[in-house]
C-alpha cells in the first residue's frame, strides 16, 4: 500500500514528485471522455520510467495469442485497445539544454485531477543542469463537449535567466504497446501534413484497418499578446513537429495553447478523416482554451448534478467516492453502443481494454442510476450484437444450440486463452441474463424484451440445457466450471453457477409468457425465427426443478461447490500476514487446494437474487464465507459489503468499503500503475448507493434501507429512476429525499411506501 | 496414419521420395549413440520443408519461459537440448546448377535404416534442371565404439555427363532451435580454425557456458585412389568450409568420406576441447569409413545378442519392436549418470529434451532386462543426485519438508510451466519411488537400499505427508492433483495417486526396517541426517491405515477420482469416429468433464502393484476403465495390453500392441515430424517382455507366464537376470528357456519352479 495522494474532496492531488510513483500517478491522474484516454505522462520529455498511454476508444488490434502449452479451441487472438499517436508531446529546450524532469532538480511539484471541472494540472519549478531555473504550468483536458478534441495551456516562465526558448510542438505516431505479445508495432502511417499551418498524421492499424488521424494546431502568448513564430517543420514517419525559437525573458511567462483534433475510421469515413480533423481542430481552435476549459467545467457540473455522492466527515471516504464517479463517467459515456467498458478503461494496457463480465454485474447499477436510460440500455445492446458471434462460440466448444458469450471480447469474439477460465468461467452467461432482468426492473422498460431481450435469455437458456447433464444420485448437475471465485478451477457442481443457470430458465419462461401477452405477434415470429419447441420448455422446467445445489445440511449453507467441505477451514485472519496477498506468495496449486476465496460466490448468488432468500439464510453463508475470503479480487468487497449493511454489520460494511473505495488511490494491490481498477468503482459506487443507502427496485418502487456508519456525519447521493431525479440524504436519525424534478415516484423506505410527488422533500426519521 | 515404411525385419526402409513424409522420415529414420543424435536430414543442400537436428546429449539451454498468464510458482525457464553444429553439411554443384532434392527430378531414391549393423543409407538418382543425371550413394553412421565419431560416406556417380564437381564439405554451427520460445539464437563462436589441414569450430551456448567442439576431416576416392586435391578455404562467423574443385567422369565413382568429431566440455575441460577433438578425428580418419562401419556392425550385433525381440510370422510386429530396442539403444547407453531420456530422445526438439517420469514409469524395465546392471542404476542415481533440487522445489511450492521432484527437468530443476501438470501431476513422486522398488527386486541389490535409496524415499513420504490431511468424513486426503490421465484436471483423490502415497510410505517403512537390520550403522547416519523423528513414523502409518481411497461400492471399481460418477459414463466406441483423436476435435473443457480417459489411472496403478490385487480386481476394472481409454497418450496401450494378457484378453492384447509398437512407423497420431516416441517404445518393449511373455520378479525368482498371439508362430526375447542372459522363446504349446550363461537362476513358469543351471535349456510345455 502505497499513500502519497493528499486528502481533498474535490482534486486528487500529489504535492512532491517522486520517481518512483510516477507510475501510479500516470495512472491515477488519467484523463478520459468516453471517446479518449490519456495517461497522465508529462508533456515535456521524460527519460525516466513511464507508460506512456494515449488510447482511442473502440481502436484496438487482434493481437497473436501468446500461450505456453496450446489448448484445443482457444482464440487465435486478444483483441487489444491500441496506444495511439502520442498527441501531448511537447519539447523544450534551453540552449543545448532539454527539460526532462528526470535530469533536472525538481524545486517544486504539484499535480491536480480537478475532478470538478475534469482537467490535469501540474505545476513545478525546477533547475536544469547548467543552473536555469524554469517554472512551468501545465493544464489539459479532453473535452467531453467535443469528443474529438484535446487542449493544452503550458505556461513556461524564466526565473533567473533570459534567452531563447526553443519550443516544439509534435503528434507521434510511433508508439507501441508495452503488452504487445510479440514485441511488434501495430501502426503504419497513411498521411501526414506538415505546413507553416499545422500538422495532421493518419496511422492505420496494420490489422482491421482502423484509421486514426490526429490534427495539431497552436497558439503562442507572450505578455499576454498572441505572437506569430515562423516554425522549423519536421518530418518523418509517423512523426510531425513545428519547432519555434522563442525568446524568453526572466519573470516573463509565455505561454504555448496546442489544440489537438484526434478522429477515427470508427466515426467517419476514411477518406473524410483529413477534412473532418481539420473542421473540428478549426472549431476549437477559434473558440480558444480558456473558453473550452469553461465550457468543460460547466458540463462536468452537469455530470455531478446527475452522479455526485457527498460524504461528511470523512474526507477520505469523500475523495474516494468521487474519484470512482469522475472516473467512470471519464470512461464510459453511454453515446456509443459499439463500446465498453474495459477493467482498467484508458487507464493502461492491462486486460487490453476489452470487455468482461464486470459490465453487467458491477457497472450496470451506476449508469442505470445516474445516466439517461438508452446509456445502461446500450450497454445491454452491445451484447445483443453480439448474439450471432456467442452462438458461434458455443458450437465452436462442442454444443449443438444456445450461445456462450465470451470471457473477454471486443467485438464479440472470445479473446481469452486461459481454458480453465475461457472454456469454464461461464458464469457470464448467468450475469449477461440477469442485467437483463436489472435493466427491465430498474427502468420498466418492457419493449427491451419483447425487441431485444428475450432473444439473448432463450439462447442462454440453452446453453445452461446442453451444459447440464442429469445423474439419478444427485439431479441435474453441471461439471468443469469456474466460478467467480478464481482461486477454484475446473470444480463441479459451482452452487453459484448452477443457480444462476436455473434462474436463468425461470425468468427465460416468465419473460416468455410476458411477451406472448403483451407482444403476441412479435413473439410468434420470435419462436419461428429461434424455432423454440414446447420439449425445450419442458426440459428447462425440469432442470429447473431437479437442478443440484451442493449444501451442507449441518451448517445449513450452500456450499462453494462440490468437495468445498474436505478442505481444511482455517478463518482468513489465521494467515501469517506475511503471506498476503496469497496471489503474491502462494503458488497457484495451494491456492487452489485451500479453503480460501478471491470473492465468495455464494454471496454473489445472494446478492443478485437477494429477494429469494431470507435474512437468516444471507446471515449463515455470510458468518460462513467472509471469514474465509480473502478479497484478492477488487470486484469482492463491495459486494461483501452491500451483504454486510443488509445484515446490519456495519463495522464489517464500512471496512469492506474503505477496502474497495481506495484501492487505487492508496495501490492496496500495488498494480495501479498497470492502471485504476475501473469495473471495481462501479463495486464501490454500488457499495454506497446499494449498501449504505440500501437502495433496491421491487415491483417498480424504488427501496431505501439506509445504515449510516459511524465514521460519517451523514451521505448523500443522486440517482434517476423512471424520469424522476433524487437527492437522498442519510444524517443521523433521518433520511431526505429530495425530488429535483417534475415527476413523481413510488418509494419504499424500511417496508413503508410513499408516494413522492414532483419537487417533493421528503424528510423521515431513522431509527 | 500415414503408412509408407516398407516391411523388413532388419530395416526402415522408404523407397519412393515423397516431400510430404520428409520431416517424417527425418525423425524415424534418426541415428543416435547416446553422446549425439541426428536427425535424417539429407547431407546435401535441400530448400524443401527439413527440421534440421543435430543434438549433443546434455548440451541444453535454459529458454525463457513463454507463458499466456503467469501463476505463481512457475519456473523462470524450460531447459532444452540444443540444436548444434550441422555436421553433415556438404554442398554439391556442377557448374552453376546445386544439387537440392527439392529442385531437381527424383528418377529413384531408397533410404534405409539399417538397424542390424546401425547405419543410415541413402540412394537416389536425379536430374538437375539442365539435364545432368546423377547418382549418388550416402552412408553414415554416429559411432557407438567412438561415440564421439560420426562418420559419412558419400559416393557421388555422374551418369550421363563429364565435368566439374564443385563439392564443399562444412561444419555450420549458426543453427537454431525451432522450438525457441522468443526466436533467439543460443550459441556464440568460441574458436575456429581452417588450414589446409582440416577444420574444426566451437561454439559455446549464451547462457550456462556449454561449449561444443566440431573437427572435421575428409578423404576423396576417385577410381579407387584416394587424390590430393587443394581446397578453397571459407570462414565466417560459426561457419568453417572447403570447397574442392573435381573433374568427374560419367559412369566413375567420386566418393567423399567425411569425418567428424563432436567433443563438449561436459566430457573434457573447455580449453582442451580442440586438442581433443582433433586427436580423435585422427584417430578415426586414420581407421577409415570402411573399418569404423566393420566396428559399429560388430557392437550393434552385440547390441542384439543383449536385447533383440524375434516374432515370428509377423513381419509389421518383428520390425516395429526391434525398431524400439533400437531407438532406445540409441538415445540411452547408461554410461554417463548426468543424462536421462527425453520423450522424443534425439529426434526432435519437442518436449526439450528433458526427463520426465516415462523414464522410471516405462523405460527402466528395459534398462534392467538388456543391459549391465549399472546402467538401470545409473538411471535411479540420476534422480538421487537431483534430491537436493527436489528439496527445494517442494519448499519453492510451500512445504516445510520433503521432495517433489519435477515435472520435466534437466538438471533436477523444474522446467514445466502448465499449473495443472507443474504443481499437480505429482504421482510422478510416486513413480520415482516405485523405480527404487522396481531396481532392487529386479537385481537384488539391496546395498543400493542403504546407499542411496531410503534418503529418497524417507523425503518423498514427507511430501505425501505433508500433502494429505485429514477430514472425519473421509480419512486422510489429498486435493488438487492431476493423474497420469491428462484428461482430468486439478481433481480431488485421484485414486492412483493416493494410492502410489501409501504404497510409498509402506515402501519407506518396509526399507526402513531392512537397512536398520542390514546396515544399522549407515542407517543411524542417515536417520541423523535426516532427522527422521518416530512421530513422523507414527503419522506415516495412520495415513497409510486411513487413507481415503473412492470407490464405487456398486460396480466394486477403485474410481479415477472423487466425482468420477457423475460423468456421463459413454464406452469410446459409442463416439463419432469424426471426433477421433478427441484432443484434435474437442475442446479442452468438452474432454476434461467427459469419461473419456487419455490413460487409465486405476490400471496403471494395478499393473505397478499388481502383486496386491486379485485377478478379479483387477477384471472388474479393466472391464470398466478400458472401454473408456481413448489412449490418446503414447503410453497408455501398452500398460493396457499388459493387464489384457494377465486376464487372458487375447485378442484385445494384440490390438492394443500393435498400436503401441507401430504408434512411429505409421505415424498414428499424425506427430512423428516432432520426432519419435521413444520413452514409449519402452512401454512396447514391456507388453511384449512383461504382456506376451508375463515376465515379472518376485522373491529374487523370475516369473513367466506366457501368451503367444494368435498371429504369431512363435516369438522370443533376451533377458537378463542376476547375471544371467536368458533366451526366452515363446511358441505354440511350448517355453524354451536358453541360459546363455553360466550362472543359474530361479525360474517360476506357470506357478511351476524351477532352477535353471547355467547354460541349460530348459523346455516346458504349455497348455
Amino acid at each position: 500500500m502505497k499513500q502519497y495522494i493528499a486528502l481533498d474532496e474535490w482534486s486528487i492531488v500529489e504535492e512532491t514528485f517522486d520517481p518512483g510513483n510516477n507510475q501510479v500517478s500516470e495512472s491515477l491522474f488519467s484523463i478520459g471522455n468516453g471517446h479518449m484516454g490519456q495517461r497522465a505522462n508529462f508533456e515535456e520529455a521524460y527519460s525516466g520510467r513511464s507508460l506512456q498511454g494515449s488510447y482511442m476508444a473502440g481502436v484496438y488490434y487482434p493481437d497473436k495469442t501468446r500461450v505456453g502449452w496450446w489448448k484445443n479451441g482457444y482464440p487465435e487472438y486478444f483483441a487489444k485497445v491500441l496506444n495511439a499517436t502520442n498527441w501531448i508531446g511537447l519539447d523544450l529546450r534551453f540552449g543545448e539544454e532539454q527539460l526532462d524532469l528526470a535530469r533536472c532538480t525538481v524545486k517544486e511539484f504539484r499535480r491536480e485531477l480537478n475532478m470538478r471541472s475534469g482537467y490535469l494540472q501540474r505545476t513545478f519549478v525546477t533547475e536544469l543542469p547548467g543552473g536555469r531555473q524554469v517554472r512551468v504550468e501545465a493544464t489539459r483536458f479532453v473535452s467531453i463537449v467535443r469528443p474529438e478534441v484535446g487542449a493544452i495551456r503550458y505556461a513556461v516562465t524564466p526565473l533567473n535567466f533570459s534567452g531563447q526558448l526553443q519550443l516544439s510542438l509534435y503528434l507521434d505516431g510511433d508508439v507501441k504497446n508495452e503488452d504487445a505479445n510479440y514485441d511488434e508495432k501495430f501502426w503504419d502511417e497513411t498521411t501526414r501534413e506538415n505546413t507553416a499551418q499545422g500538422a495532421l498524421l493518419t496511422v492505420r492499424t496494420r490489422k482491421l484497418d482502423f484509421h486514426v488521424c490526429s490534427a495539431m494546431a497552436y497558439d503562442i502568448l507572450q505578455r499576454g499578446q498572441k505572437v506569430s513564430v515562423p516554425a522549423d517543420l519536421t518530418s518523418r514517419d509517423k512523426y510531425v513537429a513545428h519547432t519555434l525559437h522563442l525568446p524568453v525573458e526572466q519573470g516573463q511567462t509565455t505561454i504555448a495553447y496546442k489544440y489537438v483534433a484526434n478522429v477515427t475510421s470508427r466515426d467517419h469515413a476514411a477518406d473524410d478523416l483529413q477534412t473532418v480533423s481539420r473542421r473540428v481542430l478549426a472549431a476549437a481552435q477559434a473558440q480558444g482554451f480558456e473558453s473550452l476549459l469553461a465550457e468543460q467545467a460547466q458540463a462536468w457540473a452537469q455530470k455531478w448534478q446527475e452522479s455526485d455522492i457527498v460524504i461528511e466527515g470523512d474526507v477520505a471516504a469523500q475523495q474516494a467516492i468521487r474519484f470512482c464517479i469522475f472516473q467512470l463517467n471519464q470512461t464510459y459515456t453511454g453515446q456509443d453502443e459499439r463500446l465498453n467498458i474495459g477493467p482498467k478503461g484508458f487507464t493502461g494496457e492491462k486486460y487490453g481494454g476489452s470487455t468482461y463480465w464486470d459490465t453487467e454485474a458491477y457497472c450496470l447499477p451506476f449508469y442505470l442510476s445516474t445516466a439517461e436510460q438508452h446509456i445502461p440500455r446500450n450497454l445491454l445492446l452491445y451484447r445483443y450484437k453480439h448474439l450471432e458471434k456467442a452462438r458461434e462460440n458455443a458450437r465452436k466448444l462442442g454444443f449443438t444450440k444456445g450461445a456462450l458469450y465470451p470471457m473477454v471480447t471486443m467485438n464479440g469474439e472470445e479473446c481469452h486463452n486461459e481454458w480453465e477460465i475461457t472454456f469454464e468461467e461461464i458464469h457470464r452467461n448467468g450475469a449477461i441474463a440477469h442485467a437483463i432482468y436489472d435493466y427491465v426492473e430498474y427502468t420498466g422498460d418492457a419493449a427491451y424484451l419483447a425487441e431485444y431481450g428475450l432473444e439473448v435469455l432463450v439462447e442462454i437458456s440453452r446453453f445452461w440445457e446442453e451444459r447440464v447433464h442429469f445423474i439419478a444420485a444427485k439431479g441435474y448437475v453441471m461439471l468443469g466450471v469456474t466460478g467467480p471465485n478464481e482461486y477454484e478451477n475446473n470444480v463441479n457442481n459451482n452452487w453459484y453457477t448452477n443457480r444462476m443457470a436455473a434462474w436463468t430458465l425461470e425468468y427465460t419462461l416468465e419473460v416468455l409468457d410476458r411477451v406472448r401477452t403483451t407482444d403476441p405477434g412479435r413473439c410468434r415470429d420470435l419462436e419461428r425465427k429461434l424455432r423454440l419447441q414446447e420439449s425445450e420448455i419442458a426440459r428447462w422446467r425440469d432442470i429447473m426443478a431437479r437442478m443440484y445445489y451442493p449444501y451442507d445440511a449441518e451448517r445449513q449453507v450452500f456450499l462453494q461447490q462440490d468437495g468445498y467441505l474436505d478442505k481444511e477451514l482455517i478463518p482468513a485472519g489465521d494467515l501469517d500476514p506475511k503471506h498476503r496477498p496469497l496471489n503474491q506468495h502462494w503458488s497457484w496449486d495451494r491456492i487452489l487446494r485451500s479453503c480460501f476465496l478471491k470473492q465468495a460466490d455464494v454471496l454473489q448468488g445472494l446478492y443478485f437474487l437477494g429477494d429469494r432468500y431470507d435474512l437468516a439464510t444471507k446471515k449463515r453463508n455470510f458468518d460462513f464465507y467472509e471469514p474465509m475470503t480473502v478479497h484478492e479480487s477488487s470486484l469482492s468487497p463491495c459486494v461483501h459489503s452491500i451483504l454486510a449493511c443488509e445484515l446490519g454489520y456495519r463495522e464489517k460494511a464500512y471496512e469492506l468499503y474503505l477496502r474497495t473505495s481506495r484501492l487505487d488511490l492508496d495501490s492496496y494491490n500495488h498494480d495501479t500503475q498497470d492502471g485504476l481498477h475501473i469495473t471495481s468503482m462501479g463495486g464501490t459506487w454500488m457499495s454506497v448507493v446499494k449498501g449504505f443507502g440500501g437502495l433496491r427496485v421491487r415491483h417498480g418502487r424504488l427501496v431505501l434501507n439506509p445504515l449510516l456508519p459511524d465514521h460519517w456525519r451523514s451521505f448523500s447521493f443522486k440517482v434517476m429512476f423512471r424520469g424522476a431525479r433524487l437527492r437522498v440524504s442519510v444524517g443521523k436519525g433521518r433520511l431526505n429525499v429530495v425530488n429535483e424534478t417534475d415527476t413523481g415516484f413510488e418509494l419504499t423506505v424500511c417496508d413503508h411506501d410513499y408516494r413522492v410527488a414532483g419537487k417533493e422533500t421528503l424528510t423521515i426519521p431513522l431509527s
